[in-house]
């Protein structure tokens, strides 16, 4: 059988699998720490990675016909290069080159949101529909645009930082250098924000748990989101907050791109429905109709493996494009 | 010589002239006031417009081999339906169905911004470029979007309501219902809320023009327009505050698309760089790079014939996807 490696290559870890055409994952992936010391240390790792995967290929009796990057950054997939990237050591990097020339194979490049959601276009979430957006909900907020069936990244692979629509002018500060980006209302990083604000904000008998939190210096997006499953007032709080604020990014999302489905991943995809339900209602009020009633907002559903798989597939489709 | 009958309907006219292949205008465009009483009456007008062409034509030894139609509102392309328009009496109005039936010629329909920008990447500001987003700022503000070399129009033809981004939580109360909309702060009708504030905010010396026409009544955004061309001071602020406003909504343009160009279009284009420059500073300051840098934002070309012209572009790329 012939399959393609998919990688996910993010700040702390390189995730590498064999993912068969139909998008299935055989066997179990290969995950190895991201070298961030400088690119040759990345590229050794994503190298060791693939390598550990042809093995296991070899040893089923597959057979790979190349290799599919997604890398968190600006990509220009068409030349193979990862322009910048907020985690990784890597300027106008050539790594699609820098990776073929250790493999062998031909390599495919792009950015890990794409790749996310090309995959729950195909086999996810979105599967059958051709006009898909993902928002990736983690620390920051990524994007990913599958319009008219085609993944589109703008004209030098910049498109979809849909983190950066501002929604508040002069609103928060942002990483970015802008203030009142979607992602400073709208991610793991406002999630945090907001809950330290709520510590002070509500009653003692809501608060209990993040003021506890806070306190003990844990007080993390990941802490409160996890309170909020568990069931605290506080953090359910901070989630419905967030989630309102998303709302408006959605609204803003439908209005310009009409689509049949918003799939909301990252981190906070694991929120679901405390996240998604204020999201939906702030969309059903503010979005232009008949979109606003039409349009399908749901969690991811790949996961982690989301990135991986559709690198995975990116590499089928470039390999079908070539032939 | 072969032509097609290209079409703008727009609220008070029907415009239609004959559209050479490579997207001139051959001879003078029909006008023939539209008819808003109902359907039949408006479609009576654009079958008038495009009879007189198509007898102009004929005196001019030209055989027309289609029609295409641009129509203000949401219009599902596919279907040759007119959704919901804001000045015409059109709800699901199979439009090209009924003026096909009157002219006998195969006829196309889409958004007349659509049109637009389609012509202005084709043989106006845009030309040669493939990511081309516009915005047609009049009373309010449309959008259309070339992606990829291709017209984007959504899942259902509603995409690129580029107006209708908030920008402002709870902000100026917008027409579609909802707040803070794009179109609330940029627009033919923003000018005339900002000018009418203006008129008690500025020095008296600042604001005689503006204070002069609010008191006669005739303050709108054209006039606000006009007395800025004309170099009021007090006009100047205004058109400068609407200008901001817009970079906002371009901002988010370029991270959401990171297209080659901006066309801005409509009424408010005529401004050119009093409304454009301050636009451009807002977008160097808050979009991401490289992107902000290397976006043109310019306006656009065509003028009122942008719609014609596209529509009868649409004609003869649908004319060539047929054969």
């Amino acid at each position: 059988m012939r399959i393609m490696v998919g990688v996910d290559v993010g700040g702390t870890k390189v995730v590498a699998g064999r993912v068969t055409r139909d998008g299935r994952l055989s066997g179990e992936p290969q995950v190895v720490p991201s070298g961030t010391r400088d690119v040759t240390a990345l590229v050794d790792s994503i190298v060791e990675a693939v390598g550990a995967v042809l093995h296991a290929a070899a040893s089923a009796g597959e057979s790979a016909s190349g290799v599919g990057i997604g890398c968190a950054g600006t990509v220009d997939a068409h030349r193979g290069v990862v322009v910048t990237s907020p985690h990784l050591p890597l300027i106008d990097t050539p790594v699609a080159a820098l990776v073929g020339g250790h493999v062998g194979l031909p390599v495919l490049l792009d950015n890990d949101v794409n790749a996310a959601v090309w995959a729950e276009a195909q086999v996810g979430a979105a599967r059958g529909c051709r006009h898909v957006v993902m928002l990736a909900l983690g620390t920051g907020v990524g994007g990913g645009l599958v319009l008219d069936g085609r993944l589109y990244r703008g004209a030098t692979g910049a498109a979809a930082e849909l983190g950066h629509m501002i929604v508040v002018p002069d609103g928060e500060p942002c990483r970015c250098g802008a203030r009142g980006c979607l992602e400073t209302y709208a991610s793991g990083r406002a999630l945090e924000r907001i809950a330290r604000g709520l510590v002070h904000d509500l009653p003692e008998i809501e608060a209990r748990a993040l003021r506890a939190a806070d306190a003990a210096g844990t007080l993390t997006g990941r802490a409160v989101g996890d309170l909020a499953l568990s069931g605290d007032p506080g953090a359910l709080r901070a989630v419905e907050e967030v989630g309102r604020w998303l709302g408006i990014g959605l609204s803003n999302v439908v209005n310009i791109f009409d689509p049949e489905m918003i799939v909301v991943g990252g981190g906070a995809g694991n929120l679901g429905e405390l996240l998604l339900a204020p999201a939906r209602a702030v969309v059903k009020k503010t979005a232009l109709a008949p979109g606003r009633d039409r349009v399908r907002v749901t969690s991811a559903l790949l996961g982690n493996e989301a990135g991986m798989l559709g690198a995975g597939l990116l590499a089928w489709a470039g390999a079908r494009a070539r032939s």
